[in-house]
């Protein structure tokens, strides 16, 4: 798959260097000095190729005159995530049916760069990792782990027998995230754009949580309120 | 101007419908019902009209059927701003050369929604307000004002002066948000998506402080650090 983007790139070469295949750098943009440097240092084939070209591989996406390709993002086995998870602390995030790619990128790279997270996703009626959304994650994705589940209930059952604690937010009649006492090991529930938690995966939520909203009548981007919960659980894990 | 997008338009109909001109709604958009609801109770003029001229009229973003003509938004003035924070409680966000409406709407959006903040952008290099913000503003932008000033750092002093202590986030060598005690009234300060916080604004900062991340190298959205700190300036003043 392709990876395009000055920050995505820098990212996958400090921290992935070796899912790197190639690298394409638009003739017009001659400030990627630091890239073809650590290129070099990697081995990692470099071609300055035309403006016209880059643009048509990207499918006129804003490059910022560069393009990688990469392996194809790595999914892993949900038994791995969630007993690493267990073992090294981390909360792992499921995600109920997103479907804007900017929203699942935007959360990747807050869960990435604040540390401790990882990623359920179901196969079905879900954005995947995809080429857009490691554009807007940048480079999120090399410190988290997502794995693609059949059916996100029973991933979550999955984690309550492991033990961890789940917390799922909604928009009415719950304490608010401010006043709740959260658990741990902790998993984090979150719902699609325009529905918000199911029914059947509210039934298996440990504890319901609101963000504290003085304008109830608004709702809050799910990418948004997803880097408030993560926020809110870094602080109470210290 | 022109305002699209379904929640978009519903929450201007609820908030301020006063500012709506006429609605235009896609002949292939049968399920718009609410909206021809409201409209009648506010004597809107609704147009059902092709598909193509919708898309041409909204240059092919994405409408989801509906698009309405508008009052152009309606800056206030930076004294009246800070005056209204001051009586009310209310956080000014000053933001610094932010250049994405992606960033600028979601800022928005956050703070509509958790109530209790407004926004202070500068006149140049800055995005201003416009139709594709308040796409992704979803409504915000009718609970929150945004003055546009010529100088951002004599903003801040300005509203020094009034008695606003002033944070600003960074990335280093500061203490963390989960530990900073805020005094009110309180101003806050972001800096650019690229840049981050210029020198000039930074010495105007009464407090620096960082969002503790576990990846140093990555970084945050600054429309996802914003709803970090308005959550953490929300959970505080409680």
């Amino acid at each position: 798959m392709k990876l395009y983007g000055k920050n995505p790139v820098i990212e996958r070469l400090k921290s992935n260097p070796k899912s790197i295949h190639r690298i394409m750098i638009d003739e017009n943009h001659i400030d990627l000095a630091y890239i073809r440097k650590k290129c070099n240092q990697h081995g990692i084939s470099v071609q300055t190729v035309p403006h016209s070209k880059i643009q048509r591989l990207a499918q006129n996406l804003n490059t910022q005159g560069i393009l990688a390709d990469i392996d194809d993002f790595a999914y892993v086995q949900l038994d791995d995530l969630l007993q690493n998870a267990l073992d090294k602390k981390r909360t792992p995030v499921f995600l109920d049916n997103l479907n804007d790619p900017q929203n699942l990128g935007g959360i990747i790279r807050t869960c990435g760069a604040l540390g401790f997270f990882d990623i359920v996703i179901p196969t079905t009626e879900s954005v995947s990792v995809t080429e857009s959304v490691l554009r807007v994650a940048c480079g999120g994705e090399n410190y988290l782990s997502v794995a693609k589940v059949s059916n996100l209930g029973n991933a979550i059952e999955k984690a309550k027998k492991m033990g961890f604690w789940i917390v799922g937010t909604v928009v009415e009649d719950a304490p608010s995230l401010t006043e709740l006492t959260l658990q741990f090991p902790l998993g984090l529930v979150m719902g699609s754009e325009e529905k918000g938690l199911r029914d059947i995966i509210l039934k298996k939520i440990d504890a319901q949580v609101m963000i504290p909203m003085k304008n109830q009548r608004m709702s809050l981007n799910v990418a948004h309120a997803t880097s408030m919960l993560c926020y809110e659980i870094v602080s109470q894990k210290k």
